[in-house]
Protein backbone atom coordinates (compact mmCIF):
# COMPACT_ATOMS: atom_id res chain seq x y z
CA UNK A 1 0.00 0.00 0.00
CA UNK A 2 1.17 3.60 -0.88
CA UNK A 3 0.64 6.70 1.29
CA UNK A 4 -2.05 7.95 -1.47
CA UNK A 5 -4.26 4.88 -1.27
CA UNK A 6 -4.49 4.59 2.35
CA UNK A 7 -5.71 8.75 2.03
CA UNK A 8 -8.01 7.02 0.05
CA UNK A 9 -9.55 4.76 2.42
CA UNK A 10 -10.02 7.54 4.47
CA UNK A 11 -11.97 9.40 2.56
CA UNK A 12 -14.24 6.64 1.69
CA UNK A 13 -14.34 5.72 5.59
CA UNK A 14 -16.00 9.46 5.97
CA UNK A 15 -18.39 9.20 2.77
CA UNK A 16 -19.87 5.77 4.50
CA UNK A 17 -20.61 7.30 7.53
CA UNK A 18 -22.12 10.58 6.30
CA UNK A 19 -24.42 8.27 3.91
CA UNK A 20 -24.91 5.79 7.45
CA UNK A 21 -25.68 8.79 9.35
CA UNK A 22 -28.69 9.56 6.51
CA UNK A 23 -29.82 6.26 6.70
CA UNK A 24 -28.45 4.60 3.35
CA UNK A 25 -27.49 0.87 3.90
CA UNK A 26 -25.83 -0.17 0.51
CA UNK A 27 -23.65 1.73 -1.87
CA UNK A 28 -22.09 1.01 -5.80
CA UNK A 29 -18.58 1.81 -6.26
CA UNK A 30 -19.48 4.58 -8.64
CA UNK A 31 -21.54 6.51 -6.65
CA UNK A 32 -18.91 5.98 -3.72
CA UNK A 33 -16.41 7.22 -6.25
CA UNK A 34 -18.20 10.53 -7.45
CA UNK A 35 -18.51 11.23 -3.58
CA UNK A 36 -14.66 10.98 -2.89
CA UNK A 37 -13.56 12.29 -6.22
CA UNK A 38 -12.12 9.33 -7.85
CA UNK A 39 -13.33 6.31 -10.65
CA UNK A 40 -15.21 3.89 -9.49
CA UNK A 41 -12.37 1.28 -11.29
CA UNK A 42 -9.60 3.12 -8.02
CA UNK A 43 -12.58 2.27 -5.93
CA UNK A 44 -13.00 -1.51 -6.80
CA UNK A 45 -8.96 -1.97 -7.33
CA UNK A 46 -8.43 -0.33 -3.62
CA UNK A 47 -10.97 -2.74 -1.97
CA UNK A 48 -9.96 -5.37 -3.93
CA UNK A 49 -6.23 -4.94 -2.58
CA UNK A 50 -8.12 -5.65 0.93
CA UNK A 51 -10.12 -8.53 -0.17
CA UNK A 52 -13.36 -6.19 0.16
CA UNK A 53 -15.75 -7.36 -2.54
CA UNK A 54 -19.28 -6.19 -3.39
CA UNK A 55 -21.73 -7.76 -5.72
CA UNK A 56 -22.99 -6.54 -9.14
CA UNK A 57 -26.41 -6.34 -8.44
CA UNK A 58 -26.62 -5.33 -4.61
CA UNK A 59 -23.23 -3.41 -4.21
CA UNK A 60 -21.68 -3.19 -1.30
CA UNK A 61 -23.07 -3.03 2.32
CA UNK A 62 -21.99 0.36 4.06
CA UNK A 63 -21.99 -1.00 7.46
CA UNK A 64 -19.44 -3.73 6.43
CA UNK A 65 -17.07 -1.41 4.88
CA UNK A 66 -17.16 0.86 7.51
CA UNK A 67 -16.13 -2.08 9.77
CA UNK A 68 -13.58 -3.61 7.54
CA UNK A 69 -12.10 0.47 7.25
CA UNK A 70 -12.32 0.94 11.04
CA UNK A 71 -9.93 -2.31 11.17
CA UNK A 72 -7.81 -1.11 8.38
CA UNK A 73 -7.49 2.20 9.66
CA UNK A 74 -7.02 1.48 13.11
CA UNK A 75 -10.30 3.03 14.39
CA UNK A 76 -11.09 0.33 17.24
CA UNK A 77 -8.50 1.96 19.72
CA UNK A 78 -7.52 5.62 20.67
CA UNK A 79 -4.55 6.70 19.23
CA UNK A 80 -2.56 9.30 21.19
CA UNK A 81 -0.53 12.31 19.62
CA UNK A 82 1.40 14.88 20.99
CA UNK A 83 2.16 18.14 19.32
CA UNK A 84 5.85 20.01 19.53
CA UNK A 85 4.45 23.65 19.09
CA UNK A 86 1.79 25.72 21.64
CA UNK A 87 1.36 28.38 19.03
CA UNK A 88 -1.49 29.31 17.01
CA UNK A 89 -1.28 26.24 15.26
CA UNK A 90 -0.49 23.91 17.52
CA UNK A 91 -3.83 25.42 19.85
CA UNK A 92 -6.18 25.19 16.67
CA UNK A 93 -4.99 21.50 16.40
CA UNK A 94 -5.12 20.92 20.16
CA UNK A 95 -8.95 21.48 19.83
CA UNK A 96 -9.66 20.22 16.64
CA UNK A 97 -12.55 18.21 16.35
CA UNK A 98 -11.83 16.05 13.72
CA UNK A 99 -8.82 13.90 15.61
CA UNK A 100 -11.01 13.39 18.52
CA UNK A 101 -14.14 12.40 16.65
CA UNK A 102 -11.39 9.61 14.81
CA UNK A 103 -10.14 7.95 17.94
CA UNK A 104 -7.17 10.24 17.79
CA UNK A 105 -6.40 11.77 21.33
CA UNK A 106 -3.60 14.57 21.77
CA UNK A 107 -1.98 13.70 24.96
CA UNK A 108 0.33 16.17 25.49
CA UNK A 109 1.52 19.62 23.93
CA UNK A 110 5.68 20.63 24.03
CA UNK A 111 6.62 24.13 23.83
CA UNK A 112 10.38 25.63 24.84
CA UNK A 113 8.29 29.18 25.77
CA UNK A 114 8.01 28.52 29.30
CA UNK A 115 5.58 31.18 29.58
CA UNK A 116 3.21 28.48 27.77
CA UNK A 117 3.83 25.99 30.07
CA UNK A 118 0.42 24.35 31.38
CA UNK A 119 0.77 21.21 33.21
CA UNK A 120 -2.69 21.20 34.73
CA UNK A 121 -5.05 21.87 31.37
CA UNK A 122 -6.92 19.25 30.17
CA UNK A 123 -4.43 18.61 27.45
CA UNK A 124 -1.19 19.93 29.13
CA UNK A 125 1.60 22.02 27.76
CA UNK A 126 5.05 20.80 29.21
CA UNK A 127 9.06 21.89 27.88
CA UNK A 128 10.23 20.35 25.09
CA UNK A 129 13.13 19.02 27.24
CA UNK A 130 10.67 16.31 28.60
CA UNK A 131 9.46 15.16 25.09
CA UNK A 132 11.49 12.14 25.14
CA UNK A 133 10.35 10.90 28.88
CA UNK A 134 7.07 11.83 28.18
CA UNK A 135 7.35 9.32 24.42
CA UNK A 136 9.00 6.75 26.55
CA UNK A 137 6.28 6.79 29.16
CA UNK A 138 3.39 7.04 27.24
CA UNK A 139 4.31 4.67 24.20
CA UNK A 140 3.63 7.72 21.69
CA UNK A 141 4.89 6.91 18.40
CA UNK A 142 3.08 9.59 16.97
CA UNK A 143 3.75 13.56 16.97
CA UNK A 144 2.87 16.31 15.09
CA UNK A 145 5.14 19.23 14.01
CA UNK A 146 3.73 22.64 14.07
CA UNK A 147 6.82 24.85 15.30
CA UNK A 148 8.26 27.73 13.06
CA UNK A 149 9.78 26.62 10.24
CA UNK A 150 13.77 27.64 11.78
CA UNK A 151 12.85 25.66 14.85
CA UNK A 152 11.27 22.21 12.30
CA UNK A 153 14.66 20.40 11.72
CA UNK A 154 15.75 20.48 15.64
CA UNK A 155 12.65 19.38 16.60
CA UNK A 156 12.24 16.41 14.18
CA UNK A 157 15.92 15.41 15.22
CA UNK A 158 14.68 15.69 18.82
CA UNK A 159 11.43 13.44 17.77
CA UNK A 160 13.40 10.91 15.97
CA UNK A 161 15.75 10.58 18.78
CA UNK A 162 13.48 10.05 20.93
CA UNK A 163 11.97 6.80 18.86
CA UNK A 164 8.83 8.71 17.32
CA UNK A 165 7.82 6.89 14.15
CA UNK A 166 5.71 9.02 12.51
CA UNK A 167 5.61 12.66 12.13
CA UNK A 168 3.23 14.75 10.65
CA UNK A 169 4.76 18.11 9.77
CA UNK A 170 3.25 21.55 9.08
CA UNK A 171 5.81 23.37 9.13
CA UNK A 172 6.90 24.45 4.91
CA UNK A 173 10.27 22.30 5.50
CA UNK A 174 10.14 19.15 3.48
CA UNK A 175 11.42 15.87 5.22
CA UNK A 176 11.37 12.49 4.08
CA UNK A 177 10.80 9.24 5.69
CA UNK A 178 13.52 7.10 6.71
CA UNK A 179 14.26 3.98 8.11
CA UNK A 180 12.81 4.49 11.47
CA UNK A 181 10.27 7.74 10.65
CA UNK A 182 7.13 7.75 8.29
CA UNK A 183 6.78 11.74 7.33
CA UNK A 184 3.97 13.31 6.04
CA UNK A 185 4.06 17.37 4.92
CA UNK A 186 1.31 19.17 4.81
CA UNK A 187 1.47 21.83 2.56
CA UNK A 188 -1.86 24.09 2.82
CA UNK A 189 -0.78 26.09 0.07
CA UNK A 190 -1.59 23.28 -2.36
CA UNK A 191 -5.20 23.54 -1.13
CA UNK A 192 -5.35 27.03 -2.41
CA UNK A 193 -3.47 26.75 -5.77
CA UNK A 194 -6.06 23.96 -6.47
CA UNK A 195 -8.92 26.66 -5.96
CA UNK A 196 -6.87 29.20 -7.78
CA UNK A 197 -6.64 26.73 -10.36
CA UNK A 198 -10.24 25.79 -11.01
CA UNK A 199 -11.68 29.43 -10.10
CA UNK A 200 -8.97 31.02 -12.76
CA UNK A 201 -10.72 28.39 -15.41
CA UNK A 202 -13.78 28.64 -14.70
CA UNK A 203 -15.84 31.82 -17.12
CA UNK A 204 -16.93 34.71 -14.57
CA UNK B 1 -8.41 18.21 -15.46
CA UNK B 2 -9.57 16.89 -11.82
CA UNK B 3 -8.62 18.10 -8.85
CA UNK B 4 -6.23 15.70 -7.82
CA UNK B 5 -4.02 16.12 -11.25
CA UNK B 6 -3.96 19.77 -10.27
CA UNK B 7 -2.14 18.66 -6.75
CA UNK B 8 0.19 16.92 -8.62
CA UNK B 9 1.09 19.55 -10.50
CA UNK B 10 1.95 21.47 -7.06
CA UNK B 11 3.26 18.84 -5.61
CA UNK B 12 5.63 18.67 -9.11
CA UNK B 13 6.49 21.95 -8.56
CA UNK B 14 7.43 22.09 -5.12
CA UNK B 15 10.15 19.54 -5.60
CA UNK B 16 11.50 21.06 -9.00
CA UNK B 17 12.00 24.52 -7.05
CA UNK B 18 14.06 22.69 -4.08
CA UNK B 19 16.07 20.47 -6.59
CA UNK B 20 16.53 24.09 -8.86
CA UNK B 21 17.97 25.92 -5.16
CA UNK B 22 20.20 22.68 -5.36
CA UNK B 23 21.51 23.56 -8.25
CA UNK B 24 20.40 20.94 -10.52
CA UNK B 25 19.12 21.95 -13.94
CA UNK B 26 17.46 18.78 -15.50
CA UNK B 27 15.35 15.71 -14.24
CA UNK B 28 14.06 12.54 -15.51
CA UNK B 29 10.37 11.54 -15.44
CA UNK B 30 11.30 8.77 -12.83
CA UNK B 31 12.91 10.93 -10.04
CA UNK B 32 10.27 13.39 -10.01
CA UNK B 33 8.00 10.65 -9.42
CA UNK B 34 9.69 9.41 -7.05
CA UNK B 35 10.05 12.92 -5.12
CA UNK B 36 6.20 13.43 -5.65
CA UNK B 37 5.25 9.90 -4.32
CA UNK B 38 3.83 8.72 -7.85
CA UNK B 39 5.02 6.84 -10.69
CA UNK B 40 7.31 8.22 -13.69
CA UNK B 41 4.42 7.26 -15.56
CA UNK B 42 1.98 9.22 -13.93
CA UNK B 43 4.18 12.38 -14.28
CA UNK B 44 4.63 11.74 -17.73
CA UNK B 45 1.08 11.69 -18.13
CA UNK B 46 0.29 14.78 -16.23
CA UNK B 47 2.42 16.52 -17.93
CA UNK B 48 1.78 15.79 -21.58
CA UNK B 49 -1.96 16.93 -20.59
CA UNK B 50 -0.47 20.59 -20.52
CA UNK B 51 1.94 19.74 -23.50
CA UNK B 52 4.55 19.90 -21.73
CA UNK B 53 7.54 17.36 -23.30
CA UNK B 54 10.80 15.84 -22.25
CA UNK B 55 13.37 14.11 -24.07
CA UNK B 56 14.58 10.59 -23.69
CA UNK B 57 17.87 11.30 -23.11
CA UNK B 58 17.85 14.31 -21.61
CA UNK B 59 14.67 14.40 -19.33
CA UNK B 60 13.07 17.35 -18.75
CA UNK B 61 14.34 21.09 -17.98
CA UNK B 62 13.90 22.14 -14.57
CA UNK B 63 13.61 25.89 -15.34
CA UNK B 64 11.45 25.15 -18.70
CA UNK B 65 9.07 22.90 -16.21
CA UNK B 66 8.73 25.92 -12.88
CA UNK B 67 8.28 28.51 -15.80
CA UNK B 68 5.38 25.77 -17.28
CA UNK B 69 3.81 24.74 -13.77
CA UNK B 70 3.90 28.68 -13.00
CA UNK B 71 1.81 29.79 -15.73
CA UNK B 72 -0.71 26.79 -15.15
CA UNK B 73 -0.99 27.48 -11.33
CA UNK B 74 -1.23 31.19 -12.01
CA UNK B 75 2.10 31.88 -9.87
CA UNK B 76 2.81 35.07 -11.73
CA UNK B 77 0.51 36.88 -9.95
CA UNK B 78 -0.32 37.44 -6.46
CA UNK B 79 -3.87 35.79 -5.16
CA UNK B 80 -5.82 37.35 -2.67
CA UNK B 81 -7.61 35.37 -0.07
CA UNK B 82 -9.54 36.30 2.95
CA UNK B 83 -10.02 34.26 5.68
CA UNK B 84 -13.49 33.81 8.43
CA UNK B 85 -12.53 32.98 11.16
CA UNK B 86 -9.62 34.93 13.91
CA UNK B 87 -9.96 32.16 16.29
CA UNK B 88 -6.29 30.29 16.91
CA UNK B 89 -6.36 28.43 13.42
CA UNK B 90 -7.31 32.05 11.27
CA UNK B 91 -4.44 33.45 12.80
CA UNK B 92 -1.80 30.36 12.17
CA UNK B 93 -3.08 30.58 8.50
CA UNK B 94 -2.48 34.45 8.35
CA UNK B 95 0.92 34.05 9.34
CA UNK B 96 1.52 30.76 7.49
CA UNK B 97 4.49 31.07 5.79
CA UNK B 98 3.92 29.32 2.52
CA UNK B 99 0.96 31.35 1.58
CA UNK B 100 3.08 34.24 1.17
CA UNK B 101 6.06 32.06 -0.54
CA UNK B 102 3.45 30.96 -3.28
CA UNK B 103 1.96 34.57 -4.27
CA UNK B 104 -0.80 34.40 -1.90
CA UNK B 105 -1.67 36.71 -0.07
CA UNK B 106 -3.87 36.90 3.10
CA UNK B 107 -6.42 40.23 2.66
CA UNK B 108 -7.93 40.44 5.47
CA UNK B 109 -10.12 38.00 8.45
CA UNK B 110 -13.48 38.33 9.32
CA UNK B 111 -15.11 37.45 12.61
CA UNK B 112 -18.09 38.14 14.66
CA UNK B 113 -15.99 38.98 17.51
CA UNK B 114 -16.15 42.51 18.31
CA UNK B 115 -12.50 41.98 20.40
CA UNK B 116 -11.14 40.46 18.11
CA UNK B 117 -11.30 43.54 15.81
CA UNK B 118 -8.30 45.29 14.79
CA UNK B 119 -9.02 47.65 11.78
CA UNK B 120 -5.06 48.90 11.47
CA UNK B 121 -3.40 45.57 11.39
CA UNK B 122 -1.12 44.88 8.80
CA UNK B 123 -3.20 41.98 8.06
CA UNK B 124 -6.61 43.69 9.23
CA UNK B 125 -9.25 41.94 11.33
CA UNK B 126 -12.96 43.34 10.61
CA UNK B 127 -16.56 42.08 11.60
CA UNK B 128 -18.37 39.74 9.66
CA UNK B 129 -20.78 41.86 8.22
CA UNK B 130 -18.63 43.54 6.25
CA UNK B 131 -16.86 40.70 4.47
CA UNK B 132 -19.37 40.97 1.14
CA UNK B 133 -18.68 44.32 0.61
CA UNK B 134 -14.82 43.98 1.25
CA UNK B 135 -15.68 41.29 -1.13
CA UNK B 136 -16.68 43.08 -4.10
CA UNK B 137 -14.42 46.57 -3.64
CA UNK B 138 -11.35 44.07 -3.50
CA UNK B 139 -12.71 41.84 -6.32
CA UNK B 140 -11.79 38.75 -4.20
CA UNK B 141 -12.51 35.11 -5.43
CA UNK B 142 -11.35 32.69 -2.84
CA UNK B 143 -12.25 32.55 1.38
CA UNK B 144 -10.89 30.29 3.79
CA UNK B 145 -13.26 29.08 6.53
CA UNK B 146 -11.66 28.70 9.39
CA UNK B 147 -15.03 28.76 11.97
CA UNK B 148 -16.36 26.45 14.74
CA UNK B 149 -18.22 23.72 12.25
CA UNK B 150 -21.87 25.12 14.40
CA UNK B 151 -20.91 28.58 12.50
CA UNK B 152 -19.98 26.67 9.11
CA UNK B 153 -22.83 26.68 7.16
CA UNK B 154 -23.75 30.51 7.65
CA UNK B 155 -20.53 31.23 6.91
CA UNK B 156 -20.71 29.34 3.66
CA UNK B 157 -23.77 30.35 2.57
CA UNK B 158 -22.55 34.38 3.53
CA UNK B 159 -19.38 34.06 1.27
CA UNK B 160 -21.38 32.31 -1.51
CA UNK B 161 -24.03 35.30 -1.75
CA UNK B 162 -21.05 37.62 -1.69
CA UNK B 163 -20.05 35.85 -4.52
CA UNK B 164 -17.28 34.05 -3.44
CA UNK B 165 -16.06 31.82 -6.33
CA UNK B 166 -13.80 29.11 -4.21
CA UNK B 167 -13.62 28.09 -0.95
CA UNK B 168 -10.76 26.21 1.27
CA UNK B 169 -13.09 24.82 4.34
CA UNK B 170 -11.12 23.84 7.30
CA UNK B 171 -13.79 22.83 9.77
CA UNK B 172 -14.79 19.06 9.45
CA UNK B 173 -18.18 19.89 7.97
CA UNK B 174 -18.44 18.77 4.41
CA UNK B 175 -19.37 21.32 1.45
CA UNK B 176 -19.93 20.26 -2.03
CA UNK B 177 -19.04 22.21 -5.57
CA UNK B 178 -21.96 23.96 -6.91
CA UNK B 179 -22.35 25.82 -9.90
CA UNK B 180 -20.89 28.78 -8.23
CA UNK B 181 -19.04 27.83 -5.72
CA UNK B 182 -15.58 25.50 -6.14
CA UNK B 183 -14.92 23.34 -2.62
CA UNK B 184 -12.07 21.76 -0.55
CA UNK B 185 -12.63 20.13 2.32
CA UNK B 186 -9.37 19.85 3.96
CA UNK B 187 -9.73 16.84 6.57
CA UNK B 188 -6.34 16.70 8.74
CA UNK B 189 -7.60 13.64 10.56
CA UNK B 190 -6.69 11.75 7.21
CA UNK B 191 -3.07 13.05 7.30
CA UNK B 192 -2.69 11.67 10.80
CA UNK B 193 -4.87 8.14 10.16
CA UNK B 194 -1.88 7.73 7.28
CA UNK B 195 0.77 7.65 9.87
CA UNK B 196 -0.94 5.71 12.33
CA UNK B 197 -1.84 3.13 9.39
CA UNK B 198 2.23 2.54 8.29
CA UNK B 199 3.17 3.31 11.53
CA UNK B 200 1.04 0.19 12.98
CA UNK B 201 2.03 -1.88 9.38
CA UNK B 202 6.22 -1.12 10.60
CA UNK B 203 7.58 -3.88 12.83
CA UNK B 204 8.36 -1.95 16.09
Amino acid sequence: MNKKSVSRLSHYRKVLLRLNELGFDRIFSDTLGEEAGVTAAQVRKDFSIFGISGNKRGGYIIADLIARLDDILKKRTVTRVIIVGAGNLGKALMHYPGFRRDSIEISAVFDIDPTKISRKADVPVLPLEEVGEFIAAHGIDIAIIAVPDVAAQRVFDILQRAGIRGILNFTTMTFKDNEDVVVNNVYLQFELENLIYFTAEKPA
